[in-house]
This record gives C-alpha cells, sequence and structure tokens, in this order.
C-alpha cells in the first residue's frame, strides 16, 4: 500500500496510527480511530484497511468529515467520520483510478491506496466517486442513559490491558458509583493513584470511561474483557 | 540502523515494510520481498537485514535488479532480486564506507545501512563493491509441475494465519483440485465467499497460493503449517 | 502524539525507535535508548513516553545532552542523557505550551509531543523550562568490579531473545570466565560462532556483554531472565 502511494505521489507524507489492530477487528479500529482521527491535520487522508469482506460485495467508499478524508470499506470501520451530521460519502467506482487487476484480496493495495493517493495529490471527493446517503454507520454497541443509571460496556483492551468503554465521561462525574460485572470500580484521575490489584475507573484520554489496574493489566485480571458490562449509578 | 542513515543523508525517505520477520527467518523474509519489492518506485534501497550469520564469512552483498537495489546478507535472502536474469551483483569490500569499528554482532547499523545511504545518495553499485556472479539464490522450496499434477508447498503464514505457498496461481485454475496434506480446499475468489470453518484455497495478491479460512486463522485451524504439502490434480 | 507534532510543525520528521517496550518497562526504555539515543544526528529531539506515574506529581522534564534533546517523565527514563556530566536539565512548567486541557493519563500526548514539537521547531531548553539539578537518574542496576571479579546481571531480553547485561564489555577480554548463575557461557564474537544449544557470552553492538544461543532465544533456553546474575572472574 505504501508501495503504491508513494509510487503515485512521491511527496506524500506516511504515517502508521497502529500496527496492532487484531485481525478482522473492524471494532479495535472503530476505538483507535475514535481517539485519534480527528487529531491529525485537517488534510489528512485515513487509510483505513480493516477489510473483512474484501472482493465481496460490501462497497468501497471515501468519507469527508470535518477537514479530513477517510478511504476505507463499507463496513462500518469509517463510522467515526459518518457521526458527523455533514459527512459527505461517495462510493469508489472510478476503476480508471484503480491498480489494475484488482486483486480480490488486497482492495487496500489495488482500490484504497491508490484513491487516497489521488485524494492527498488533491482530487475532489466527487472526482474519485458518487454520493450516497446509506452508507453502513459505525457498529459500536451504544450505552443507554437514563435517569440515574447508565448502562455501557468494554469495547477493547489497549496495548496495556485497559478496558476502553462506550460510555462518555462527560455523562457522570465521580459522584457516581461504576461496577463491572458486579466488581466495583475505585474512582481514580490517573493511574498512578491506585493500589496494586485493585480496579479503577477514570476517564481515559479519548474521552470514554476506562477501567485500569495500576501498574498491570486489568484485561488479564479480569481474565476476560469482550462485551462485560459497565452500570454507573449515581449515588443520592 | 536509521540512525546512520539519517546521519549520512539527512534527506532519506525511510519506509518500514514490516517489522514482523520471526527471528533468523530467511524465509519470511524471502515471502514479504516476493510479494513487496518490486511494488516500491524505481531507485528504491531495500535495506533488507536477516542475519543469522552476521560476523561469521558470509559475504554482504548488493544487487541491483529492475531498477532497484537490494543490500543485506549472501544468505538468500536476497533472492527475489537475483532471480532476475539481468540482476547485477556486488560484494561489499569498500572498507572506508563502513561505519568503525564494525559490531560483529550488527552489520546492519555498520556495513548494510551506511552503504544503503551511500547508494541512496547515487552512487553505482561498483562504487560501493565488487562484481560477483555466485550469490546464493533463494532457498525457498519450489513447486513441481507436471502434467495434471502440481506439487508444492506452505512457506509461511501470514499476520492473519493465511498461509503462503510457493504454487504460482499462473499455473493452474479452479477447475484443479486441490489438497493441504489429506485435506480438500474449496475454490473462492476471496476470503469473505467461505463459510465458517472451512477451508479455502486462492490466489493470493502476491500471485500465489494461498489457503485461508473465513474470518479466521487458517494456521490456527491446521495446528501446524510449516512445510505441509499442497497438491494439485486436474480434473478430467 | 505524531498528530500533534504535525499539527504543530508540519515538516516535522518523525522516526520511531520502537513499539515494543513492554509497558511500564521504564528499565526496557532505558536500554533501547542506551544502545540508540546518541547515534541520531545532532538536533535531534526524542520523545520517550514510558510514564507509568503519569497524572502524578512525578515532573515532566526535557534534557539536553550531547547535542540532543530528550523530553519525557522524570522517573529514571531519561538516565542516559543525565549520565552525561554536561547535561542540562529544565522541568516543562510553561503550561501555554501545553495542550489543553491536559488529560491526566495521556501527558505524551498533551504535554510531551508538543513541548517536543517547539523544541524541534527551535525553542531554547530554558524557553520549556526552568533549570533544575534534581532530576532522577538512571535506575538500571549497575555491575560491580573488584580486582578479578566483576558481578552485573541481565537487565532485559531483546527481541532475538538475546539477554542484554549491565556489564561494559571494555571492562574485561576473552581471557575472563563468564557464567549466568551458575552456568558456565563460552566466549564468541558472533552468533554463528555458536553450535546450537550452547549458551554463548560476546560483547553486544551496544558495547555491554550479552548472552545469546545460536539460531535461537537464550531467554526462552534459561526459562527465565529477569535479575540473572552474572559472574566473571579473571583466570590465573
Amino acid at each position: 500500500m505504501k508501495a503504491v502511494i508513494l509510487s503515485a505521489l512521491p511527496g506524500a507524507r506516511l504515517l502508521d496510527i497502529t500496527h496492532a489492530i487484531p485481525p478482522q477487528s473492524i471494532r479495535h479500529a472503530e476505538v483507535v480511530l475514535r481517539g485519534s482521527a480527528f487529531a491529525m491535520p485537517i488534510g489528512t487522508v485515513h487509510l483505513v484497511v480493516v477489510d473483512p469482506g474484501v472482493g465481496t460485495d460490501r462497497r468501497p467508499i471515501a468519507v469527508r468529515a470535518r477537514g479530513l478524508t477517510f478511504v476505507g470499506p463499507d463496513n462500518g470501520v469509517l463510522g467515526v467520520a459518518l457521526a458527523d451530521p455533514h459527512a459527505q460519502t461517495v462510493v469508489l467506482d472510478r476503476l480508471e483510478l484503480f491498480r489494475r487487476p484488482v486483486a480480490p484480496t488486497f482492495h487496500g493495495r489495488d482500490i484504497f491506496a491508490p484513491v487516497a493517493a489521488e485524494l492527498a495529490a488533491g482530487l475532489a471527493l466527487t472526482d474519485v466517486g458518487t454520493p450516497i446517503d446509506d452508507a453502513l454507520p459505525s457498529r459500536l454497541p451504544r450505552a443507554t442513559r437514563r435517569d440515574a443509571c447508565i448502562e455501557g460496556e468494554v469495547l477493547v483492551a489497549d496495548h496495556f490491558g485497559n478496558l476502553l468503554t462506550n460510555i462518555s465521561g462527560q455523562w457522570l462525574d465521580r459522584q457516581w458509583s461504576v461496577h463491572i460485572d458486579d466488581r466495583p470500580l475505585r474512582w481514580v484521575q490517573a493511574y498512578g493513584q491506585g493500589v496494586a490489584g485493585e480496579l479503577l475507573v477514570l476517564c481515559g484520554s479519548d474521552g470514554f470511561l476506562e477501567i485500569a489496574s495500576r501498574d498491570a493489566s486489568a484485561a488479564h485480571q479480569l481474565g476476560r474483557h469482550g462485551g462485560m458490562r459497565i452500570t454507573c449509578t449515581r449515588e443520592r
């Protein structure tokens, strides 16, 4: 993919956000983008290829949102961009832009990378595809909020074993009690405020609640993490 | 290595192809280069340091093939370049180009990186060494083809657990039956055309047959992969 | 972090030294810097964020040593720079340089990256903080040397399973006998001079003794490595 981009646009600046998305994990990619996509400078093109359906009839798309452009499959992985109410989306149907022949197992190289290079070089969104309004939104489960109760879940564990959730830190404060499954969590502001072995909750740097353990992996400590329930109740 | 290159050539563009070659796996590096080396723009210098014999009498070499230059040990890892009938090869014997003293355990830093920087800066191949014609070719086992039977093997598993083989996709089509050891494989064009748990065969994006499993790791499913036999027979 | 740097300084060149520091391992980061920091060109800014105490009262600092600048937490991780007798250190207290609000769990993004960008753009050390002289030195245990006996220990295992120690190769030569715990090691100059299964000692490319096993992982072979004792005695 990098070779294709540099061949088309020798001056392109390439930046790897991560090498550590688990295979086929659209969810993990969505969470990484939630915390990083809009920190990039205006004009950045995000090339996002977590694409288990490559070669099937899922569409290749590009999305422009908040001054950034996203290129990837229409499988929800670009949900963070599509969530912007002013997002514009096109289906990539300008076959002349593709690398030929297109390998059915690597659209990253043959469709997404060459189109990303053209967008980075200045093509307009409508120069690379036809507008659509039915791209698949984020697949991330949403937390629910009702009066004095918020329910959400663990989305992924990060590199440190911190558990990242779908509960916005703006919805609550430290007056709320937070549990993971049946276990209570203690509020802290920083990891180092915990004591060894204690399960902590804090507002993470991406704005969402995060479960952690000081100098350790909360994921290992809990033995699992996928889908664990987080319950927040307001104290009276 | 990057520090050495940038110190010699501040404007160098550095691109990491992979951080995931298993230790000492010349084979794995060869397969990665098979799929990526010649996609890079003309003029690229490939610095390839999978070098278990570092510090012994294996030679340091550079190879020019199809407009690209390759620098690395003479242990087969540059086989993809040497396979070009017009490839030119030199042994790196211009000691004045090396970083001194040369550490016997890190020629990547002290020999290959400084020479790669000089080549990227414009030195000719013969400015960095003396021509040879006996560099070691690829160590990858070759598939055999006889009438209605092709026999090959699994070379490596990729990051997704797909099994990459040494059988060219140009040798056969979907009329052939393909087995891995004794297990039959079903032809698909794309991973997503499989059903869960089914072992699939397809022509991979590097032009060779590949064994896969939908949304899963064929390597895990088979429990092993090194050297597994692939047999292809033409149906009548 | 990269997004913050590029937003402030679009022409910045970013170079990743490693993606493989184990979580919270100040020690591992110190060893990586020992072998790489001063190979970088003069003027380089090292951004070092191994920071288990992020958000607590550990100070953010910057250090200038031998023409390079280091930015990171005051937890010993910058010990290699502080060991320079001419090193200059400041505590980062110019709040107007920070990204706001500062997340208590990610000073890398909100304090260290923006300050590193300013330093790379040309600010003087004293433009980003106030001089201090009590920054925490390296936490690496030191080897001891007495007459015909040197005692040290294994610090970390590298990617290949080689065991990196704290014993300088300048302290001894191949006339010395070296043991790890009670096991004797054979001196070689290069990994490939060993025979399979044999434990080797050599002077590593960073100038320190290293324990290795040919085409294998010494760490796996020994079953453990943290804190293993290395004893060197001079033969008579």
